[in-house]
């Protein structure tokens, strides 16, 4: 299997990108191409100096054009067609690679994947999911950003792919929820009734609304939201575990004793933070497109990328969208209310 | 000035919300009134024995009716004229209290107020603020859960009444930002985008659009949001903390040498978990209404009962009611979209 990496994604420049590529095909019988410019990739190369093994399982194709962070995804795809994104999805488009991930601009992967590949046939609106750190297993979100204002249909079909994807973690019968604020059925704005109505008619183990405080808890496996509230809950998490960590550290650095406590503690320490960290979880895939992409987060690091590659590789090869296809044709009705 | 206090709401009965009231009457000169059962309270006052000067300023409105956490806040409005939260807010409606504070039931003390109280004029929708810990100042967020469904002059009103209620923390021209998913303008979905532009056009100190990690970092003091979006934000936040306090506290009860570095690292935790805790910030506002009423969690302990006590009475002190009257009055505009 061969996976394309936008080698000039994320917020730290190619060199992440490329130590988490090595990182993969060591842990892997993967093939990698990279996209990106050739010269920066081969710098990189030369300094890292991975195995002759690993050498022989990358290939390099080069682009000097690449999307910036603050660049408009739209004008970004329309103008930038040899972009390393765009190129890294053309060659899923062709056949040469199986997926393709991104660290670099999240829309504009998203919308360089739907131009590449298109849409699996009979879903609205692809989407993101996000896997959450949980006290158990990890809990897929589902939507994330993609898509802002939705139609209780759009929920629904999350529901499904989402619940498809969550199988990559060894779900069998994923619990889906419905995000409300409150765990009674008739809690919630319009859009999550009319959803929770399409979904208790469905096949899905559907248990209900689930609460905010739910995400880490592992009592639920899939949950389903629209891409503004599912986005807010992933930035709200990240921003609390932020300001708590540099609060204790403050507080730790202010005091000797404190200091040699935590040195003590350390251990315990660093397994938390292993745990609550987006780079143990890889990237957030993007369902219902014509083949496998996957956005990393901007700040990824080497073990990020790295995961994110072999989620990749694990969504290709458990068949996530032929389980999608099947899902959608078992639940025909929601659709007709699509208009 | 006097403060009503529901003495049967929360999850933990009378005794909590008494030992809050004792402890606001020892640290002010307010006068209570605590309606609830006579015998039960009396009982907790006889085991408490507060001082004289204390007990000087309390007294006692006995009912033997109360509302239930898991009850229909409607129900129990139409059907229980005489629970607790209904005379509490009578007296604040018959001038014989200033503020009303209840730790029960959310939407049946919303309700009460709202029946009791009635709206400010030219008010569409009372709502639900709360005060986030951050990094510097709380930051006011609203609406938190008494609004799920929208229209951008309901955002708008709320902007209008936060800002009102930031003064409380000696805020004086508080910076109001709309929460959205990035912070350039024109991202978000149709609510946000619309209130943006109401927001820009008023004579608030609009900083634009806000994101989810900027709830905690204190560089915004007032974040507007719709109802079940903020409800959500205030559920994954307590949610976070619980799962992260669950994961460090076995990680650190397995090992020996990390207890010991617990122990003596514990006062930073101390502080960290003051910072962090609700019950520091008292209880959220009901703004909108025509008077002055607090929602407490249902797990209030007595230091958040105190604090909401003391919160209340900050707000009728810097007469944040007519500070809302005067914004509403200076900005007639959203308004006239109220259709």
């Amino acid at each position: 299997m061969r996976i394309a990496l936008d080698a000039m994604g994320g917020d730290h420049g190619p060199d992440e990108q490329i130590a988490g590529a090595i990182q993969a095909l060591e842990e892997s019988d993967l093939k990698l191409t990279l996209v990106g410019d050739e010269i920066a990739i081969q710098a990189c190369l030369d300094r890292m100096a991975p195995a002759d093994d690993v050498l022989s399982r990358l290939q390099v194709v080069h682009t000097s054009e690449m999307v910036e962070m603050g660049e408009s995804p739209v004008d970004a795809i329309r103008k930038k067609k040899n972009s390393s994104v765009m190129l890294a999805f053309d060659l899923v488009k062709k056949g040469e690679a199986d997926a393709a991930v991104s660290a670099g601009n999240s829309g504009a992967t998203m919308a360089a994947a739907i131009r590449k590949l298109g849409r699996i046939e009979n879903v609205s609106r692809p989407g993101i999911a996000s896997a959450f750190p949980t006290l158990k297993k990890p809990v897929v979100m589902m939507d994330v950003g993609a898509n802002v204002d939705c139609r209780p249909h759009h929920l629904f079909q999350f529901a499904l792919m989402a619940a498809a994807f969550s199988r990559v973690f060894e779900i069998k019968s994923p619990r889906v929820g419905i995000l409300s604020i409150g765990a009674e059925t008739g809690k919630g704005n319009i859009l999550v009734k009319e959803t929770h109505t399409l979904l208790a008619n469905s096949s899905l183990n559907f248990i209900g609304n689930v609460e905010g405080r739910d995400i880490f808890q592992g009592n639920v496996d899939v949950i389903v939201c629209d891409g503004f509230v599912g986005n807010v809950c992933l930035k709200v998490s990240e921003g609390l575990i932020e300001a708590a960590t540099e609060t204790l550290r403050e507080g730790i650095m202010n005091s000797m004793k404190a200091k040699f406590g935590y040195f003590l503690a350390k251990p315990v320490f660093l397994k938390f933070k292993k745990r609550m960290d987006y780079a143990e979880y890889g990237g957030a895939p993007l369902l219902g497109i014509n083949g496998t992409g996957i956005i990393c987060h901007g700040k990824s690091n080497a073990v990020a990328i790295k995961n994110a590659i072999l989620e990749a590789a694990k969504i290709v090869e458990i068949k996530v969208n032929e389980k999608i296809v099947a899902s959608l044709a078992e639940h025909p009705e929601p659709l007709a209310e699509k208009k």
